[in-house]
């Protein structure tokens, strides 16, 4: 049987050999970090090792880590500061923020209260990049006289794969997670902008200094710190510059001999590893379960969810109609992505959409 | 240099073999488990796995379990349900519970609202056990004619300890952690009677069927099933039986000539594996310093919070004074415990408390 193509990385990116010698070392701390003897000292220093790893990636001081179970639990800050703000929230957002989304309540249509603007950096779907609004007297235009007090930046598919630094960014908060940048699944962290006032969503003993209560996930967060480490070397080692590469490689085998494949966001600035592309009318979920079959890993709309395939939402916010949005495919690569990979996978496909062409003809 | 001595299983218990082989073979799973690729069902099968290992420790099934970031974040459906409810929460509760407890608010006083009661089935600092009220038409009594509609048992020290079963039990939720079994830091469930609408904490990608969003942590799951299944042959095999034989050698040994010294809950219904004990007005922070330098860890108070000893809430809730309340210490063993490490652990504390006893005379 033909060796499997991973080509997801999107959805989760495989685990990075210094991420796992990270966690396996962490496994041998016995301690609770809350704990003041010596066992307890010694998981209290991975998590602040892994701090200002993590705060090295993404460009931020390290107490404004908040270490999480993800960047949803991170984008559950929303919920808190919903009960005192309007949430608006860009419209090809994770639905990890979207659910967060006020916009229709009053107190999103009342212009005198604060308000949140959360959005994406980088589209999961699509790749896209989406610069915030350039900010106006310290607040961000959000179009016919509304202005945002404060941002919440959603870094997730960004950072690790394209400069950023939150620093620069000006936005008060950031989320992300580890399982994209290949640490483990189940951490992540929201990034708070010091002399920044929240209320913790998860209270109880305190820790994460009162602002995210719960013993520390300590084998994920070595895992997150040596990840976001590896990922920071690999950025500055020019290693996404080629997996760009493959993608240009990637989308001109698919486009020949294709003119009736549209790739979404081409013409614009996208992440280097994505390629969202559709043969309007074949469905998005046939073509998974084909390219699955055939031994390739992809995926249609966003990964997550119960595992039900949907027409997606993004594309559909972007103007796409029902025959686009309900055949798009994302294909996903990472540092591991061959060229040899790309170039099986895009004829395989070819040879499938020839004969859904010949069916549908 | 002599060998450490873990002796605070209550603060965290070191990880199982059966879990760290789970976890290493859970870090080759590349897949999101919500993707409908190979690679994503091969990652669903171990959440699945884990899930009945875990439903079979609890006396549950396994869809009434949400798998979560601990028991923090499980038990932070009380301020989901306070939206609507009032909370009233046993006051020697872990803080986790304490601080959704509303008894002060009007809510609370209104005893025509529905009602819910929090309380832990075992203390982590004292291991007393408290079972719960026993119910009067499907209710629970809390005393002065009034009932909680809804008990929430936190049985995190006591699952895998002492015969527990959701089933039985009535209760309507129930939370626990994977690392006080030998699992994981950073991982629990959040369990939840079939048929009981609960509206979930964290939203987003609809994970967990729609209960608890977030992309799963593959590798801590699958721990925490492991050590679950690990838990429930232990406590089959009586292992816990021999553990409150070694806890006997160590009060029996503590007490040899310090008759000044008091022993909290001891002719209580206790966890096999807690020892908690005073000498008044000896500090419990000092003591923990000077047996961590000695080569023991043991803690004072509950481990959580900042790291900062602080006199304990729930031997106040008792009744104890300052004196003996900020001198309490606690032992808690596991089923790693040596009969000869608590018997060395006796001598060099009755050492160091006959010095304490030279000094304050």
């Amino acid at each position: 049987m033909a060796e499997r193509v991973y080509l997801d990385y999107n959805a989760t990116a495989p685990l990075r050999p210094e991420a796992r010698l990270a966690m396996l070392q962490a496994m041998d701390i016995v301690g609770n970090p809350a704990s003041v003897h010596k066992e307890g000292r010694a998981a209290k220093r991975i998590v602040e090792n892994a701090r200002r790893q993590v705060a090295e990636m993404v460009g931020c001081q390290p107490d404004e880590i908040i270490f999480t179970s993800g960047a949803t639990e991170a984008a559950s800050i929303l919920a808190e500061l919903a009960k005192t703000r309007a949430i608006v929230v860009q419209d090809t957002a994770h639905d990890a923020l979207w659910v967060h989304n006020s916009h229709q309540s009053d107190a999103a249509q009342d212009s005198d209260g604060d308000l949140v603007f959360a959005m994406g950096l980088a589209n999961s779907e699509t790749g896209i990049i989406t610069p915030p609004p350039d900010p106006e007297g310290g607040r961000w235009p959000l179009g016919v006289g509304r202005y945002a007090d404060w941002l919440l930046l959603d870094v997730t598919q960004a950072v690790g794969r394209i400069p950023f630094s939150f620093a620069w960014s000006g936005a008060q908060m950031a989320i992300l997670s580890a399982h994209k940048l290949g640490g483990p699944k189940g951490v992540g962290a929201l990034v708070v902008r010091r002399g920044t006032d929240i209320s913790p969503v998860l209270k109880g003993g305190g820790q994460e200094m009162g602002r995210r209560s719960g013993t520390e996930n300590i084998v994920g967060i070595s895992g997150f710190g040596a990840a976001a480490a590896a990922s920071s070397r690999d950025l500055a080692d020019g290693v996404w510059e080629n997996v760009a590469e493959i993608r240009k490689i990637l989308e001109s085998a698919l486009a020949d001999g294709s003119k009736d494949t549209i790739f979404v966001g081409y013409s614009s600035n996208r992440l280097p590893n994505t390629s969202c592309f559709a043969l309007p009318g074949w469905k998005g979920e046939t073509q998974v379960m084909q390219m699955d079959l055939a031994g390739y890993a992809v995926s249609a709309g966003s990964a997550c969810s119960s595992g039900k395939v949907k027409s997606s939402r993004v594309l559909a916010a972007m103007g796409y109609g029902p025959d686009v949005a309900g055949a798009a495919i994302r294909v996903s690569l990472g540092p591991g992505s061959q060229r040899e990979d790309v170039l099986r996978f895009a004829e395989v496909w070819r040879q499938k959409a020839a004969r859904y062409r010949a069916r549908a003809a």
